[in-house]
């Protein structure tokens, strides 16, 4: 049995907060593999860590424990919450960072979504400080989940959790979508919030332009579709239509950042 | 049997260095786990070194390997060592990086510490470089005491270890304590040297002001006990006095960094 | 059994694409020990990882798994490879970024290597994307090999695979040899394309110069053999002639970067 736990925080790789965690969680369960998701998420920023969770929960095995901390509330009356899913269980902060990764588990089975405020102290350190739950209460509960404690245990049944939304794509009209880009990744690939089936609801993919600053993009099935430095639009691996310079930055080089407009219309309908 | 060892260095993670340790460390002990605690620490800074690793210790396994490779005077006369500890081994340079990490163990037991000079090639590398030791002969004489080796064999005892001194703050009266920030972490909390233990000897908790910068500041419970944005004083998760801004970076907000005076008053005595 | 993988790549720790690729190994296989080397490579920049393969692929256990993802051609008609050597699988694009690594495996044992174009993709995961392939297919081949698949199974031999080469360094004359810096560590040590093999050829290490920005260097033991501040040359830890200031960085100090010239002189022949 090897037990794989991942870790999704806004603490930064300098300090050794993140080490702590770990040392936490491996005194409960020796046996976990600690999975280093990133801990980069701009500091308080719940937004964007909501807009990562889904990324790569599917890729794991099932019984995974995914634990996020993005944690501005903490010490405040913000409960600590886990969730089960049929993706994992999810532990952190209950305040809406997981909003999108538990749409994406209740349309896999909403029968089989859970949701617990963390109120069992025995699963804890034994104290808990009002500045670091990360360690004091989400890394222990982690790691008892991982080895083998019942979901149920953890914690008592809660209806209702924060939710946030995402932004969602505008329909101007049937043949014109308004988005906008939500995320840039490490080369400046600037992911916005079309999905591929918003684009199948457009119409052949051929037949689609991409307008982003006074720029038309035809939207291509590979990068190598067109010359290294020429920009291009792509519906990238997490299924969301993305604009890119072949071996270059579409973020520095087309002047595009988080919240930039991103249009997509039917030209030959 | 699930041995755990942790790694501290100033080698960044843009080079092989740290991987190669990793691949040396498992090769010897392929059950081993290893925890990367930072490798940020600044290029040669012994004593941000020291002052870090007390930080985790306490949270780790007891019998967890500390491995710390902050070592300019790599290839010089100063002696490799271990200790062996109420927290585990340290294995590192003689330099003064375990200082604060000794004195800490020696409070929970004294008896307990032991130090050893490494003398002894075969649980070294065959080749030993003068330039990383890290890689040479830290280790692998991690991995061999993860993997069971007994403490005495790897090594002569030692008397007398290289001891470096924090700055410890000052006594301007018996309601008036100087401080220094001895720390900036990844959010902006200025650290200070000031305990817990400290400001109970000033008095009630309501009646101390911080000043920092000329300015006033409270000792809170939580960051959610002042508005968003607003400056806090509050005692932080390694029980050291912080200067912080909720959801903001008090370093660069109130100018403060590493060595900036600190102060805390008895105003109601 | 403990099968180690390791990861090489160009994608920044910021996002989850890196985290998502453990997922899928961990899924595949569940003991398997996963080592990040970096994931700092420029993006795209083949060369840059072809260097630094050889610095850690010794230091591994013999079977271990070398995933390397510096894909500037995914999606285009690039061959994914997988090559069997002593010093363990390597698994990535055919693009020249294990050029040197292949060298050295052939100078070990020339027989023992061979390399296969992935194409068997009940190994790949279910649907592969043109822009992942590090996710869709690398990873998970590196998994199966981790977990005991042979390699003769996960693709069908191949017998020219695309080759990239260093810059050498040139003979001006028998006691002149000019070389460049190849790569600048985190310590801004300056690493050069000049081996300790080619310094012997020179002669007598104390009768050699190092000539770097009109500045002449003796090549000293360690750095402790000059003062703190002061420039100094050096074998390094993977016995190449480095430029360094002790406890400083030659890359800023002596404004050395990629591609400058480094010349060495026999001066008492």
């Amino acid at each position: 049995m090897n037990p794989v736990i991942t870790l999704l925080t806004d603490f930064g790789t300098d300090d050794s907060y993140v080490g702590v965690m770990k040392g936490v969680m491996l005194g409960i369960c020796p046996e976990a593999r600690l999975v280093d998701i990133t801990h980069a998420i701009p500091p308080q920023d719940v937004a964007a860590a909501m807009r990562v969770v889904p990324t790569y929960l599917p890729y794991f095995p099932v019984h995974t424990v995914h634990l996020v901390v993005v944690d501005p509330g903490v010490g405040s009356m913000r409960k600590p919450i886990a969730c089960n899913t049929p993706m994992g269980y999810l532990v952190g902060p209950d305040n809406g960072v997981f909003s999108l990764a538990l749409q994406q588990a209740q349309r896999i089975d909403a029968t089989a979504v859970q949701a617990v405020a963390l109120n069992e102290p025995r699963f804890w350190l034994p104290r808990v400080s009002t500045t670091f739950h990360g360690r004091d209460l989400f890394a222990p509960v982690s790691a008892y989940l991982a080895a083998g404690v019942p979901f149920e245990r953890v914690g008592a049944p809660v209806d209702t959790l924060v939710t946030l939304t995402a932004p969602e794509p505008l329909w101007k009209s049937r043949t014109h979508l308004i988005g906008e880009v939500v995320a840039v990744d490490h080369f400046g690939n600037c992911i916005s919030n079309i999905t591929n089936a918003h684009l199948r609801k457009l119409g052949a993919r051929q037949a689609l332009k991409v307008v982003v600053n006074e720029r038309q993009l035809a939207i291509v099935n590979a990068y190598a579709d067109v010359a290294p430095g020429e920009p291009l639009a792509i519906v990238g691996s997490d299924n969301y239509l993305e604009v890119s310079i072949r071996e270059g930055s579409a973020c520095t080089e087309l002047s595009l950042t988080r919240g930039a407009r991103l249009q997509v219309l039917l030209t030959q309908p």
